[in-house]
Formats: structure tokens, C-alpha cells, sequence
């Protein structure tokens, strides 16, 4: 897409540029706007390159506002002309110190207890004409009042009221629209597409997939008439990004190739949950996470585990100390990889540690709610096992995290398939198997032993694909911003390449950033739909399942 | 003990030299022989030192028969005058070829197929004097026939054959002689001697205790009292080896004391169950097997779940691929660590690499059937555990195993106790657990999972120190080799020192020469003894368990 013909057709809105002619020019996801903000000092943004999505979420809802109220006379009418005692009253006095003291003062004047909520007008249909209609769920609304198109909301807790001035944000900028249901496109229609990802979508209320971008006609042909898909080839994937179909992409090609539609998807605003690992290089990584921060569009890692509720309990449990402080974390990970997979193929970037390692790492990541700090690595090659192209077809990793704390993992393509995870803290232990598959008859389960006794639960089987995509569709339309998201993504890859660099020099210990991740999976993240019935057959190429199972 | 005076004392052997005078002479442990194999060119031995021990047990056997034949009148007698259809009138051919063509000639003549069985003397009394009665059992004994005071027996199968021969050569040397019960002398009376050693030997039918070697005046009162053991300090060790009121000792004094004691017991023809590791260094541990080989007394290292059947069905079914080509061994080991307990204060060496790092070692060592020819590890430093003395409390450990099979483990003193292993194979998986304790409820118990079918297995509690010794003293009442012998010890204490190195170079990975073991445990090694009740109070010092339960 050119950037440069959406700005054009994007912008009806009436600027009154003579009111805001004194204000240095800003280009916002090719937008030009003025605002005071940037005519004072102001050490967060002076000299940085901007995007409406680094910011402060608050400033820029009441950017939001104030755009709104200098270009769109209804909205204008009602702030100007609301009673001294409504607090759009406050609104009012606001801008008018914006427009004489500057962006920085009125804030200090007014740290908003009200904000807008929503926009609803009937320019549903105007895809790249005036903000569009968005139906926002609030929870816990106390107060809701309608002003013009926009509706308003006073007293909001901080985190919907972000949430929402961060939806009028992507309203404004002409992002993706949703309708009662998040219409997914679907990039790549491999084994994990078409045996679980599109019979979890069909067990969700809110989801449903209407494209399918795929290299292979057969795929195009046959799961575009049965499930109703409008059919692109990769070629035709900007094509597909112009022509609207769909609200989100779930992106599962090869790992290395996620960058290359993950970017323009999400620079064009369109939400994605994209497969783990996010990428092949934090590079990669960092590009896939900038064009979700310029547009702000949501993006989601498909670590479908953040869902299941047994996973879940687990997290919960070890974070809130019932095995004291968790001290060593070990796992095991292994599956049988079929000669013909492309994951045989491609030596380290689809061997087991990008394909298996995103389990464990991830795993242990969330349940320790540390990021590590060091990473070494040492590899084997499994005799017999030739068509497994990689230099290590099984490695075993040792991580250290802040505090001392230690995980070990092996993780391998050349033996039977193998799961589970132990955690041993400092009053107790909790052992989780199964602990990282999905599908018929996949109950995760753990056993715990605190203070000699013992117990376990198991977890009723759920549809992994189906709550991960609820979850995430569910964000989009309440407009929340995804617990894992790129960031989580991230932080497994450069752990991903840390092993990778470890293996290289033989087993080295490769030093990794100090990180803080706020963000981690909660109990209130769990879903439970009934697994989805996988078709009979699968289609087309490379569609078999990759393993022996 | 002086070896010179134990040899005149024990040469009453009524050699006749102006036979043998055209020899060149050797002296084998302290006894000056004439043999004519020292006359031919025989690559195995020339010019290298000798011990009987080390040489072929035919030969040995063959070579105690031979100078039976050349010392005593009745033996010569029955020998010389056997009918030419008695199996001995091929040892007398022999032993014409042996004057006339050397031994060589005569071992190719006579393969032999009758060899010395029993040695039954009158003389038992007699410590230092003639050879002693050896009350040895033969399993599958095909004809036995005595003369004069040797039994010997035609057509025993090779493993009795060679076991039965080295009991000849060591009886005939002086070595520790046995009545109906092997009598234990302790060396070290702390937590394990006290609440499991002690315990497990009165499980057994067949040892006992007489020997207290302790420094704790309390514990040599109060213990020798209930117990009815002759106690010695630390420095009448030496006495204790005099006095001859024990035929073995049980070692389990800290591991950097073992050699000092086990050395001159062995040295001294006493057999000797000796607490894992075996020592500190590998020079320590090939300075017990040099005693050991030179005396030919039975050393065995107390790996007592070489003995329980939990341990041995594992082995036995992963080595019998039950699960495929084994591939991945991955075990945790830790315990909670009492700040008062000595190995909490002695750095490295009482940490829990030596302490229970040769569990996991022991384990996958034995079940690969391999030893490792690569070692990588990774230390920990609990914060809030500083009582630990010693750079890392907690060690991840990766070993690599002929064929590029792997291994990974972390062993620890500074969380909740914790244990189990898991294997995964080309075939399916087994995990273990409880895999590595003993004690009241402890049913060593395993899962397993081949072509998708779980099953599952727990053996009954049994008293593991009891198994052990029961084991051992049979081994030295049938004059059997230990499967779990000093080599077993040495491999994993040359694993240990390789752990040391990698930590003390953060984390390189050391090599490991090729080496091959032959023996490994077998199902037929398992004993069922009922567990033995602990006492109620434990004595004298440093006897309390070592870690919080």
C-alpha cells in the first residue's frame, strides 16, 4: 500500500489551519497535524521521532478531543456550549489553555476524569473517508454520556480509560474497524492452520475467518468453498491488505517469513496473531513490533497456553508462592519429526529450538516472572536421524535469571514425542504433564507436593486455537491491549538466538540485557470452549501433521 | 601391618626349590614364587609389575593348582596317581608340560576343564598361617570331586569357573576368610550409619556387625554397648586391622577421609562397602583400587539401588530397548540443606555435586550403558542461603554419551527436596519417581509410554541399606565380584572432578577419555528385604538427618 494515497483519501477532515498555523507541523502515520504539544519543551518527545502509539495513551485521547473538537463543529458545539457544571465544561476550559498556555499547562490543569469512549458515526461503510464507527465494549462503566458522535465517559478506571482513548486513537487514524465478530484472513494453510486453528476459530462467538492468503491453488480452491474464503496468493497479500475482508491476520507461515506480513498488515491496521516465535532475529522482531507501534494496531503472539486453564492455575500458583520461591525450573520437550516436514529441512531456524524451545522458554519465562540473564547451550546429533538437516537435532539449554535462579530444558526432533515441566521452589514443588500439547484427549495436569503432601489436578481438555483467538478477538473489540503480545514474543527469540549464538561457539555462555516485563499471564485469561472437531482430510501441500505422533 | 612379617608367618608352604630352582623367581604380594611362565616370552606380562590379581583367573587358578601340586604331598599324590579316564590325569599332563614346554604349551594343551573349586582345611584358626577353608558356594555345579583338601570340579560354566579360581589364589594369599556371616566393622557412625546401615544389616541373614570405629566417645559407649561392638578410635584404626574382629568394613566417613581408611583395609585383605563417592580425586580412587587389586579383597561401592527392583526393572528394560535407542536422560536431585550439617560447610567437595550428584550420574551411566565423554556445567548461588559455604548450591549439569546421547540433571541443597528422572528413547519414555530415596513409605515407582500407551509400576518399599549388604556379603561368601565395583565408583568420581573443572571455568566443557565398562547391574542383583526400623534417638555428634524433610 502507498502511504501517500490513504493520507489523501483519509483526510476530509475540515483543519482550520489558520487556528493552528502557529504550531510547528507534525506527520502522524501520514497525517499532518499541528498541535501546541510540540511547540514547548517537552524532554519525553523533543527531537524523537513520533508516533501517536508511543505516547502517553491519555494525551493522546485528549489529542483525540481536541482534534475533534478544532475540526468537527457538532462535537466543537457541544464542548463550547455544555453547562458549567458538566464535565465537559472541563473539557472546554482545557483547550482553551491549549490554546494559550500550551499542551503541557492544560494538562496539569486537567488530568482528565473524563474522556471519550466512543465514536459512532454512519460512515460505517467510507473505508478511507471519516473516523469510523466503533463499537466498544467498557467494562465497568460508571457513566457514559453521548456528545455528538463521540460518546464520553467520566470517571473511568485508568486502564479501560487508556484502553479507550487508545481505541479513538486507531479510530481516528483510520485503523481497523471490527464488527460483532473479528473476521480473520488466514496467512498460510499448514498442518496447524487447518487442523486447529480453523476448527478453534468455529468454536469462538466472536471470531470467523473470511480470507485465506496461500501459495497453493488447491488450499485456495478447496478451503475457500468449503469454509467461504476470499482466496489471495502471497503475491496478492497487499492486494488482500487494500481490498478489507477481514479485520486480522492469523499469520502461521514458516518462522522467517512472519516479518514479511506481519509488517504491512499491522502498518495498515490491521490487528494479527501471528505464530510463535515471532520471528527469526530480534531485528525482525523489533521491525514486527514498530509497525504495531505506528499503528497501533493489536498484535498477539499465539502462545495458546496463556489460555488453557491449567496453565494458568499453574502460573498463578507459582507467582503467588505456594512453592515458596521457585528456585529451578527443568523440562523436557521432544517430538518425532517426520523426513518430510520443511522443518527437517532448514538447519537451526526450523529445528527444535525455534519450533519447540518458544514452550519451555516462554514456560518459564511467565512462571518465574523474570527475564534471564544468561543463556548457555550445547547440541547433539541424533546417529540415524540424517534427514534431519540441523547440525543439533536435540539440545540442552541452562538459563540463569535475576536472583540466581536456574532453568535446564532439552528440547529435540529425533525421539519420541516427550512434555512436562517441574518447578521446585523453596516450600514445595509442582509438576505439570502433559504440559504443552493441545487436540483430543490433551488434559494438562500437574501434581504438587508441599510441606510431604501430595496432590494434583487435572484440567479439562479445551480448544487451545479457539481460546487464544476468543482472547484475542475479544481485545479487539473491547479494545485491550493482549497480555502476550510482541514484547513477549521478543524476549523468547532473543533467548532463541542466545542459544543459537551458545551453540555456535561451543557451548558458551552468552550474556543477555536486563529486562522488566510488567505484563503476565493471569488467571482471568483463561478460556474453555470444547475442542473443535479437525477435518477428516487435509489439504494440499506440506498439510500433514509434521511429527510421528 | 607389616607385610614382610605376614609373609613369613604365612609360609609354611613346604616348597620344594630344587624343583623349581631353574625358574627366575617372582614375588606376588609378598610371596616369593618360581613359575615357568616368567621363563617364555609372553607379551601380557613381561616386563610389566604383576600381581596375581591382575593376571587371567585361569591362569591363577591354574598357576594355585600348580604350586598346590609342587607344595603339598597329598595333593601331588592324588594328582600324580589319578586313573588316565579321571579328568585329573589331564591336570597332570599339564603340569608335565608345564616342566618340560613352559606354561604357554601347557595352557594350549589343557583349556583346562576341571579346576580347584574348595579349599577346606582344618586350620581356620590359624589367621596368618596356611591357606584357610573358604566355604564357598558354586551355583550349577556339575561334578564336584575332592582330593585331599581342594575340591575340584569338571565342566563349571566359565563365570563360576573364574570366581571359584580367584577364590583359590585368594585364600591361598591370605586373605580375609568368612564364617557363615560376614562380620562388619563401621568406620563413621553419623546420620547413615545410624538410621539405615545399622537398620539394614539387621534385615540381612547373612552379615553382622562387630566393629565400631568412631571418634565420638558416645557414640563408641553407647552404640558399641547396644550393639555389642568392639570400638576403636579413628587412630587404632590400624589395631582394628590387627585384631581381625571383622572381615569388611562399611566406610562412610566424610568422602575425603575415604582413602585413608579404605586403602589399608584393603591393603590388609579386608573387603570393604565403601559410601559413594568413592573419594575426592580420581588419584584417590585409583589409589583404593591399586590396595584392592593388590589384595584382591572385594571393594564395592554402596550405590544401593543397585540392589532395589524398582531401579533394576528400569535398567533392565532400557537396556533391553523397551524404549527404543535411549537418547535423552533428564533428572532433578535436591534436598534442603541444614545449615548445621557438615556438608553444608566444606565447600565443593560436600556440596551437592559429590553428595548427590552420583545418584543422576550413577543412574544414567548405568542405564546407557556408557560413560560420558563430555561434561559441561553450571553453578548457582541461592541469595537468603548463605549458611551454604560453597560457590554454587545448586549445579546444572550436561553430559554428552558415546552416540551423541544426552544428559541433563541439576542437583541441589537450597530448595525443597526433590527427585525423579525421566528417559526418553527412540521408542517411548519412562519417568521415575520417587527414583533416588530409601526410607519408611519410599516405593521406588515409574511411569512409562510406548506407542502411545501409559502404564505404569510401583515396588514395594524394601530396605535398601539391607539390600546392599546382603548383596555384598554374598559376593564375599561366594567369592563373587561386586557389579558395582571400584571402576563403577572411579567413573563417576572422574564425572565429579570434570563438574568441578567446568564450574571453575564457567562452564567450559571438559572431555572425557573413552572408556568402556563391562559390568552393569542386572535384574538378579534385586533384594526385597523388609525395611529395617530406625532407632529412636540417634547418638553423639553430627548423627542428625542432614536435610530438613
Amino acid at each position: 500500500m502507498n502511504k501517500e494515497s490513504s493520507t489523501s483519501k483519509r483526510s476530509p477532515l475540515n483543519i482550520q489551519s489558520s487556528q493552528l498555523s502557529s504550531q510547528p507541523e507534525i506527520t502522524i502515520d501520514g497525517h499532518t497535524l499541528r498541535w501546541p504539544k510540540f511547540q514547548i519543551h517537552n524532554t519525553t518527545f523533543e527531537g524523537q521521532s513520533y508516533s501517536v502509539g508511543d505516547t502517553c495513551n491519555v494525551d493522546s485521547g485528549l489529542f483525540v478531543l481536541y482534534f475533534l473538537y478544532r475540526t468537527d463543529p457538532d462535537i466543537a458545539d457541544d464542548i463550547l456550549n455544555a453547562r458549567e457544571t458538566s464535565p465537559y465544561a472541563i473539557l472546554r476550559k482545557m483547550f482553551d489553555l491549549v490554546d494559550t498556555e500550551g499542551w503541557d499547562a492544560a494538562r496539569i490543569f486537567c488530568h482528565p476524569p473524563l474522556i471519550i469512549v466512543d465514536i459512532v458515526t454512519p460512515e460505517e461503510e467510507d473505508k478511507y473517508g471519516r473516523y469510523k464507527a466503533n463499537d466498544v465494549r467498557i467494562r465497568d462503566v460508571k457513566r457514559v454520556l453521548r456528545v455528538g458522535s463521540v460518546n464520553f465517559i467520566a470517571h473511568l478506571k485508568t486502564k479501560e480509560l487508556m484502553d479507550t482513548v487508545k481505541d479513538a486513537v486507531n479510530t481516528l487514524l483510520g485503523r481497523k474497524p471490527t464488527g460483532p465478530k473479528v473476521r480473520y484472513g488466514i496467512v498460510a494453510a499448514g498442518w496447524i492452520t487447518q487442523a486447529a486453528f480453523i476448527p478453534g476459530v468455529g468454536q469462538t462467538s466472536n471470531s470467523i475467518i473470511t480470507v485465506l492468503v496461500s501459495d497453493d491453488a488447491e488450499k485456495r480452491d478447496k478451503l475457500g468453498k468449503e469454509y467461504n474464503l476470499k482466496p489471495y496468493t502471497y503475491d496478492q497479500f497487499s492486494q488482500a491488505l487494500e481490498d478489507g475482508h477481514c479485520d486480522a491476520f492469523y499469520i502461521a507461515t514458516p518462522n522467517n517469513q512472519h516479518r514479511k506480513f506481519a509488517v504491512p498488515a499491522l502498518e495498515k491496521g490491521y490487528h494479527v496473531l501471528l505464530e510463535k516465535p515471532m520471528e527469526v532475529t530480534e531485528e525482525d522482531c523489533e521491525a514486527i513490533l514498530a509497525a504495531q507501534k505506528k499503528s497501533g494496531a493489536k498484535l498477539m503472539i499465539a502462545y495458546r497456553l496463556h489460555h488453557e486453564p491449567g496453565t494458568l492455575d499453574v502460573i498463578d500458583r507459582v507467582r503467588k508462592g505456594d512453592f515458596g520461591d521457585p528456585r529451578i525450573f527443568s523440562s523436557i520437550f521432544t517430538q518425532d519429526m517426520k523426513p518430510e516436514n520443511h522443518r527437517a529441512k532448514h538447519g537451526f531456524d526450523t529445528g527444535p529450538i525455534p519450533d519447540l524451545g518458544p514452550y519451555p522458554i516462554n514456560a518459564v519465562r511467565n512462571i518465574f516472572g523474570l527475564e534471564p540473564n544468561e543463556v548457555t547451550a550445547i547440541g547433539f546429533k541424533t546417529p540415524g536421524r540424517e534427514f534431519l538437516q540441523m547440525e543439533h537435532d536435540t539440545i540442552s539449554v541452562t538459563l540463569r535469571f535475576p536472583g540466581d535462579r536456574m532453568a535446564q530444558f532439552v528440547v529435540g526432533y529425533a525421539s519420541r514425542p516427550s512434555e512436562g515441566y517441574k518447578i521446585v521452589g523453596t516450600g514445595g514443588e509442582i509438576e505439570v504433564n502433559p504440559s504443552y500439547g493441545f487436540g483430543s484427549g490433551v488434559k494438562i495436569a500437574y501434581k504438587t507436593k508441599i510441606s510431604g503432601k501430595e496432590d494434583s489436578k487435572t484440567f479439562p481438555e479445551t480448544d487451545h486455537f479457539g481460546g487464544e483467538t476468543e482472547y484475542f478477538s475479544e481485545c479487539i473489540l473491547n479494545n485491550v491491549d493482549p497480555e502476550t503480545d510482541g514484547e513477549d514474543g521478543l524476549l523468547d527469540v532473543r533467548v532463541i538466538v542466545a542459544i543459537k549464538e551458545s551453540l555456535k561457539a561451543n557451548g558458551k555462555t552468552i550474556k543477555l540485557e536486563p529486562h522488566e516485563r510488567k505484563k503476565r499471564p493471569t488467571l482471568d485469561q483463561a478460556k474453555t470452549l470444547s475442542l473443535g472437531k479437525a477435518p477428516k482430510a487435509l489439504i494440499g501441500r506440506d498439510s500433514q501433521k509434521p511429527t510421528i505422533a
